[in-house]
């Protein structure tokens, strides 16, 4: 176990590298200029909002925490709860620090944007890449700090699945916690603002402006970073569980294998990173390495990489520079993980499976784009659709969104069916196939510093638009700060479709790891109680949805109600020489998104524990790969829906069927609400679900016997 | 074998007192008064229209129905060749004769309500009647005679899958062709009809007006009809093939037992449907029999149970009626069931088994009538959603749709697992537990006969409602048509329950004959091909939903046109002295839904073919599962979803929020046109692909090798 020990050992140094860049990365942030008085004021604001929310989340959060590792430690061991308090503990750490940057970036990009469109991106772009880097560095550090605690134990990989769990109990109250505070806040805002009161988007007279603004952060920044931290961490646990159960001679490289494509992930997402936000210089000045020596050109050649990003850059531009980085990343990923895959001794096949990994998250994010982008005509015929109503465009979106499912499901498909087949060639065993998935989604997931940078990065220059707005900037800076928004939403779309398919691959390799743990021999689809199982699973998408979008719809009246009130009571709120009460909406959001998250949070740990014991092991794996196959579609259909709804409006907005104000608008924005918590609460959040359900099935699988019924 | 020949001929005798009964009743239909002149000229509109769709459509699927015949010819078999034909006969001459009474009985209907409630009542349920002994009687004729045909051959039952098969084909065209046309005929006569010109629904000046009424009869008659007949004869061929596969010294008994079950039924059926059309007679009257003897105490207690229906009747009274007899005939199929299983010599654990089946078919209807009748909480939800637009309107139908999911689930799951207990306690194995899933459906669907009737009732009084308006009868007439159109929307909501219940008890019975029939020992859900299978599974409902819904939308856009264009060309139409042109609508409706229901249609064949030779036989039964569960779940959403919006609306037209012509009926309407498609197309079309999918499967069950990859 020499060899395991010691890649974990590389991972965790590079997970203190990781750590170290976030630190340099922070301060760098919060050094650039905070713009005037009026920006500082807001942006205080919407600080205190989010601090707020999130402190009276984690409190909320703590006490699961406690009961939860209290069980754990009465039905299984100490070791387990404190892997699984580390995890949590990791993910909220990650959580907080990428909101703490996020919502001090935002006045900063605003301010940046004055001075240029690059500076602009630098300074948003710069605070993604803490979320991201943060997610990455965090995970490694937790788990090779638990692995080397626990060396020599014999369970030591069972007790890290804990940490895992941790941090998905994070993710799924950050997710639908956030998830339902931003759709309340933004729906309440608009139902009021935009449609009652005639009153621009931002406007700083309305009073649940600032509650808008803090949610865009809570949901997709401390939301998604819990996501894919949990996706991240599950990706590595369950192949390096699965590849130590294959119990062949290189056990020891096979458990090592994951951790060391992610510690070369870091460095590839440094890499990524720096093409973005790295200062351009003159690549033929004098350097301290000379050109002539293997660093001094690799240190040229980095230099050559800055995105040179011009003032006039259109959209397409800002989305090269984007786009650029990941490939640069994936670039190195491929070429590290091959010298990483030679050296360990294992089959070079499984270098091919990381190839497929990459290449299948790459893959169904540009198939997310296609169908959520206004350029494509898939938006476009939502955006026709509205000619003829509001009813038209929502068959017209539900429609392209269900259509929008069949890419990434092959995709998914053939994915798992090459990995597992190189798995098969290399070693000759389907467990072998199956550990090949997991190390597929390992792959896809180890650029993840820099692709989840360019997502957390979306938020920031939301925000900084609307601060831009509030704070009335000049129409310049307005312009930049709406090229920069407009970049947001599309990497935010393409992130949802990276998200949920890694959620894909991470959760059926946590089904494999939960199969073995469960010492399943056989699991017959035919079995008495499996299918029953599926069916419920498949059942849980639904319920989980119908919950959180009931949630949304609970809150965002409770919002209404009260924005009405205050522009009936506070004299000369609407001529803006009344000053409106921001914080009564923030807290009706908070404690409405507390409140809602608990029972569709609960559920997602309380069904497996039941079902697991009163139909047994087989119904339990039959429920998560139900949940599995119906959620991927759901969480699918509805984010791409809602990203193309988004769109069709934004289309419309740009002068097509009348523009602003026509019928055909009113339309689009009918289904611009419908899609947003089908985009920002029900989709992701059953990212969760799935790999949550699945993780506490695996936490427990040794507890399950074969249920009550007896056959 | 005796045994099972005897039961066989058993169930041959009782569908020709079906057919007796059905040739009755047709004459007595057509005995009764047609009306005036007016209604008499609306009546063959419709009857054209409906006769040359219906004739088109049965050109269109002959072609096809010869080219898979010959594709089973080369491939297996003419014996199953020719059951595949028998089978599409019998099918497509059900759904005629269904039709043709249908559109007959509806303007009879309308005279009848100016005679009285119950005149109506009897005239339209007594149409449904015939419907639901047609498909019962010629299903059975048609197994029960090529049983007979074959007998003595050892594959006398696979070549009956054929049979199955072929009543798949002509309901997937019915069904998905059906579908397509009444939703665009009614969605786009209401674009134009009530939200452009402001004229009411079936107004005569509407030239898409007959197209609409066609709609009605060609999707909710022939089409339900159709997916029902697939249903009844899937069950009882899966039934008797796992019956014949448990291979024990019963295996005669297990055989017979579906048939008998499916006999007692017919008589059952008849007793139901005696209770609601049967003359009112003075009881204590002198009869034929006397009294005292058994006769004529049964003559007495069934003289008894006719309904008496009210003329103030209230909808919950006419309903009650309708239930009455689907529990009348509930309780005597109990009754002769227990007669039946007890001779038979099987285990009472199978009669437990029916009860089962009856009990989940019920409970799920009732599940559905909760989550779809205004008199309920969550249509009203939806209702008050309307206030703030929309968008919300929208938000919560979904959520409502999305959580009426769970009761219907967690049904089936329960009925599942007891049914497979029953079995496996009765005779120790887990096939024998499949076999008793197969006999509960075979129990679900036993009483057919008269829960179809109910169903296949509420077009008959839809389009007496809309001839009695068009042909300006008096306002009390209208009242009675309303009240049974009322009716009809309950029964309607109830039976897609029903059939989607149905339609999943019947897939897995046919799934367990796959897997016996393909020879697969071991159905591993974590086999190499199994996942990817399950999730192009689960994605096929979602294409399948996204191609009908975006075909309802071009088809609506192509009526839009043409309605528009003979307002603006042909003069005095609006002011009513011009003639609009209905056959233009019919045909563009009649071309429209044929074109468009060939993608669709032929990807439901293909792909599990395609699956199963590349991917393999494993990877097929994974396909199937994957259909089922996410079909499962998407049917029963988007028809309750559907149907809850319908009566959201139909609630504020009562007065609720502003009443007609208020926004919250305005955007109630949007939900409305949203559910057209769901509820009557795009829902109800899955359960035939799920059905569709698994027995094109058990056709070519020993065609399909390991696939393509090697493991």
């Amino acid at each position: 176990m020499f060899q395991a020990t010691a890649s974990v050992i590389i991972a965790l140094l590079m997970g203190i590298i990781g750590v170290g860049f976030v630190l340099w990365q922070t301060r760098r942030v919060l050094s650039y200029d905070q713009g005037n008085a009026a920006m500082r004021k807001i942006a205080a604001a919407i600080q205190e909002g989010a601090s707020a929310f999130l402190s009276r989340e984690y409190r909320v959060i703590a006490i699961f925490v406690v009961i939860v590792a209290t069980i754990i430690v009465l039905f299984l061991q100490w070791q387990t709860a404190l892997c699984f308090v580390v995890g949590a503990i990791a993910s909220a750490g990650a959580g907080y620090l990428g909101m703490y940057v996020a919502v001090r970036a935002n006045v900063r990009t605003a301010a940046a944007a004055s001075r240029g469109l690059h500076e602009g991106l630098r300074v948003a772009f710069g605070s993604g890449a803490i979320m991201g880097m943060a997610v990455v560095s965090f995970s490694l550090i937790g788990m090779t700090v638990l692995y080397l605690v626990f060396n020599g134990d014999p369970a030591q990989l069972t007790y890290i699945t804990g940490f895992g769990f941790g941090a998905s109990s994070i993710a799924l109250f950050a997710r639908v916690g956030g998830g339902i505070y931003t759709k309340a806040a933004d729906v309440g805002a608009d139902l009021v603002g935009k449609v009652e009161k005639g009153i621009p988007e931002d406007d700083p007279r309305n009073p649940a402006v600032i509650a808008d603004n803090v949610g865009d952060n809570v949901g997709d920044v401390a939301g998604m970073g819990a996501d894919l931290f949990e996706s991240y961490s599950g990706s590595i646990i369950a192949a390096a569980t699965l590849g130590a159960a294959l119990g062949t001679d290189s056990a020891a490289a096979f458990i090592g294998l994951p951790f060391l494509v992610a510690a070369v992930g870091v460095i590839s997402s440094l890499f990524g990173i720096y093409m973005v936000i790295g200062e351009e210089q003159d690549v033929t000045q004098a350097s301290t390495f000379s050109a002539d020596t293997a660093v001094g050109r690799t240190v040229h050649f980095l230099r050559k990489q800055v995105a040179k990003i011009n003032e006039n850059a259109s959209l397409e531009d800002l989305l090269t520079a984007l786009r650029r980085s990941v490939w640069g990343a994936s670039v190195v990923v491929l070429g590290l993980t091959l010298l990483v895959v030679v050296s360990s001794g294992v089959s070079f096949n499984y270098w091919l499976v990381i190839v497929v990994g990459l290449i299948a998250g790459n893959a169904i994010a540009y198939a997310t784009e296609y169908f959520t982008s206004y350029t494509e005509k898939p938006t476009q015929a939502i955006a026709n659709a509205t000619q003829t109503g509001a009813a038209t465009t929502i068959i017209e979106g539900l429609a392209v969104g269900m259509m929008s499912t069949v890419l990434p499901v092959l995709i998914v498909a053939v994915a798992i069916l090459l990995s597992i087949w190189l798995g098969f060639k290399a070693d000759g065993t389907i467990a072998a196939g199956l550990y090949a998935v997991a190390v597929a989604g390992v792959g896809m997931l180890s650029t993840l510093g820099v692709t989840l940078a360019t997502d957390a990065y979306g938020p920031v220059a939301d925000n900084a638009g609307g601060i831009a707005e509030m704070s009335h900037l000049s129409s310049e800076v307005r312009q930049r700060t709406d090229a920069l928004d407009s970049l947001g939403n599309t990497t935010a779309a393409t992130g949802k479709g990276f998200a949920i398919g890694s959620a894909i691959l991470t959760a059926l390799a946590l089904l494999a790891a939960y199969v073995t743990a469960a010492k399943i021999d056989n699991l017959n689809i035919l079995g008495p109680t499996m299918l029953p199982g599926i069916l419920i699973g498949a059942m849980m998408p639904y319920l989980f949805s119908a919950l959180t979008m009931m949630a949304v719809g609970k809150a965002a009246h409770e919002i209404v109600f009260e924005v009405r009130r205050q522009f009936n009571v506070i004299p000369g709120l609407m001529e803006g020489t009344g000053e409106p009460d921001y914080k009564t909406c923030i807290a009706i959001s908070t404690e409405s998104a507390l409140r809602e998250m608990i029972l569709p949070g609960s559920l997602a740990v309380v069904v497996p524990l039941v079902v697991g014991f009163v139909l047994g092991k087989e119904a339990l794996a039959g429920l998560l790969v139900g949940t599995m196959s119906s959620g991927f579609l759901l969480a699918v259909m509805m984010a791409n829906a809602g990203g193309a709804w988004d769109n069709a409006k934004k289309w419309i907005e740009t002068g097509q069927y009348g523009g602003k104000g026509s019928d055909a608008h009113k339309a689009a924005v009918v289904g611009d609400t419908v899609g947003d918590p089908f985009k920002d609460t029900s989709g992701p959040s059953l990212n969760i679900l799935i790999k949550l359900m699945t993780i506490v099935s695996l936490v427990f699988a040794t507890s399950f016997g074969s249920g009550w019924l007896s056959f």
